[in-house]
């Protein structure tokens, strides 16, 4: 690991073509806007990838040259094939990071990630959101002050389905009266994982300079500590020790145990 | 949730069809003989399930009807149908416990839990393991000392690559020299799982009375506190709140933001 | 461990003496409130003990007869004995149970069994406070539905400065725009904690049937599993092995190494 | 925070005065010993101090300007002044990062950051230990292969009463038959801890070259990245909010409620 990070901005890219609201706002798609704030950093390196390229984007080669990868998706979850999936989850476990946005909650790699249903409460009113910052001392938090304010956003609510994070890092407040764990981290394998809430495709979220800060700070943090493909090897003893297993063992037994 | 707690034990029983050594040891199958032992307890009502059963025995009803499901697979791992894991997982979120034993580690419903490639180190010598109970006011160790030892095992060495659990309730001294993991809580969803290393084919194990006791006691600590389906609802606000969407929404935004 | 479970109810019962508003709303103070509503379970055997008693009302034998204290303090933290607070940690880490409500989140006692400030934002408008249940199927929410609602509190605001709980089980909606980890456990030693915030002294959070029914489940579940003194012991090997420390060893040892 | 990290490295230093054997081996203090082989990188500035040394050689001063600070301790534990564990304690909560090791478990500021007894088994018999590496991607093992083996050691054995890590990096397998978490993380306020186990005044455990690569990863894993003073701060609300308190309110509150 060199000290510029390869990104992977991915992005379904649907509701920028379909939607005349959502093309004005990202007429290139968000994946364009999140890919030039973070463009902007000499240490980041960064491409794109959506859904309707071959492989969605996500060939093997471009998978194994990304650091980290930034996921959202909506409407088209269904689209992605099980295959990419797979080998999505492979690579974050050997220590890729993976940041998923939004609607990304429901996406096929977050949900297989983590083994829960990941869903939650929700309503579009274009309420105001309030991220409370609960580390102020976490890498992803830097700069960030005590909260975030969007003025206009979609809400989520808990109860929100997913294993306890190992860090919780922000709690939203809605004007309608809900909260939600808006910023939660995760280690699975060698990978981080960050999920971030903000980032609803009909407000201008990805251009606030607050979400560009703490999703910048993400990218550093989810770098690769280590890239260390899967093994389950039989292991010789480190201790003097007699194979006394033909007393009990048998044929057929084939793979490990 | 009454107070008898209905628990299935899931086989795969091919080791002992096939094998000389484990069919002497285990004539009937492993499940038969973790039935027995569940089955002398009056708030258990215990049946069991095999893969070779229609359905694998996992039939909707059968599910629907479970409380907790203990499962035990390692050389068909792969002729588990994803329907049948699909449903099992669906029904652990919504509640149910799940014990995996030994080579279960590498079951598709335990990755899909979890998430991550559950692999580890083994070795098969027949050597002895020293279990230390490092939770001792855990209800899963009740009633165990300081440690199990069990004579001859496989060896399963770090690092198993599983989530943080929850809880380490085990940590396994193997006479070659390794360490494991080998008892570890989690929840996901409403439901709790618990994984348990001993359990290999070809050795006693599930004749040992401290090993009965240890699933005997999991069995009731991962019984159903809530049986939730599992729902992403359109909420109304809980305060006074104009919906303003309709100034930034649009037409194509089809589910769930 | 019999089926009763004695609980003591733990008050520094002076604002209840020197405010008139405290005084009528709690008359015999807010331990006797907490005592009158834990009384009415058959399960329960509820005894109250307050600052101004000797030894606090918490001697040695009460302590050692109690499976769950429940802690309110606020205007006098400071008197709280650091003896009688020793004891207490003591009989927390053998396995007793800890409840403490409120403003007891800056008492002696709690400040020593997590090690951080616990400190936190607050203000005093009587606004609005809704707490999200966000484990539905913990024990500690047993029959509470998706929130409870407090018309009037005193607030609480994050950064909270505790340790990550092992479970949040409710967050805090504030009318004037914060959110707080309202609902928190941790195990340390063999002894269960939770952190429930509502409680404040001037309004009739005590007589609210929701909030009596959190507590009366948080008793439940912070029963002592165990009773285990501590030790330190010296232990013999439970393999063959040489006792080779002659050759390093030296007199001048005097303590556990 | 520049970039260069301020250790300060803290030794009991009585065995070494005590001892012939121990002098033999560390005959200027451990102390020396590790701040000799860290001041060899050039991002770290070490000093040292020792109990005997005025304020323990951590006057005010000294805390306000270490980042990192590695506590060994022993026979003396008793002697540390609380007024001086309190400013750690402080510190670490503000951010500074905090190492303890070996026998450090028993020290008064591990006690006191933890809340826990601390309290684990034992026996000096010089066995051998392998120190099995599990999180082969956290900073603190770079560098560090699948385990470290120390041919003579005493043993520390389970249950170490401490409160569940945040991240279990080692575990512990000893020629006498019991394992331990030997390497644990945790986060208290804005600080980061570590507790290692090696460590013994009579092997030459400081002199081993993974251990010493160990110590010096975890120095700049603990190194503060916020450094923010304590506060409990009365906030104005963020959203319109009528103060009502007047209605519930009274005098006699005198401070945070």
């Amino acid at each position: 690991m060199n000290s510029t990070i390869q990104v992977t901005v991915w992005n379904e890219f649907r509701h920028e073509k379909k939607n005349e609201k959502v093309k004005a706002l990202y007429p290139d798609g968000m994946h364009k806007v999140i890919a030039d704030f973070l463009g902007k950093n000499a240490d980041l390196q960064v491409r794109t990838a959506t859904l309707d390229e071959p492989e969605h984007g996500l060939s093997q080669e471009v998978v194994d040259n990304t650091d980290v990868l930034i996921w959202w998706g909506h409407m088209a979850h269904g689209e992605v094939s099980d295959e990419i999936v797979a080998r999505v989850q492979k690579r974050v476990l050997e220590g890729m990071g993976l940041i998923v946005l939004h609607s990304g909650h429901f996406s096929k790699i977050f949900k297989k990630m983590l083994g829960t249903n990941c869903s939650l409460k929700w309503r579009e009113f274009a309420e105001k959101e309030r991220l409370w910052n609960i580390e102020p001392g976490h890498p992803i938090t830097e700069g960030i002050g005590e909260y975030i304010e969007l003025p206009n956003t979609e809400m989520y609510g808990e109860r929100f389905d997913i294993p306890t994070p190992d860090k919780l890092i922000f709690i939203s407040w809605f004007e309608g009266g809900e909260v939600f764990r808006s910023g939660c981290v995760w280690e699975r394998g060698h990978g981080r994982i960050f999920y971030f809430r903000p980032g609803h495709e009909t407000y201008p979220i990805f251009y606030n300079e607050q979400i560009q800060k703490v999703i910048t700070n993400a990218v550093r943090w989810a770098k690769p500590r280590i890239i260390m493909p899967d093994k389950c090897p039989m292991s010789q003893p480190l201790e003097p020790l007699e194979n006394k297993s033909n007393t009990f063992g048998a044929a057929g037994i084939l793979q490990n145990g």
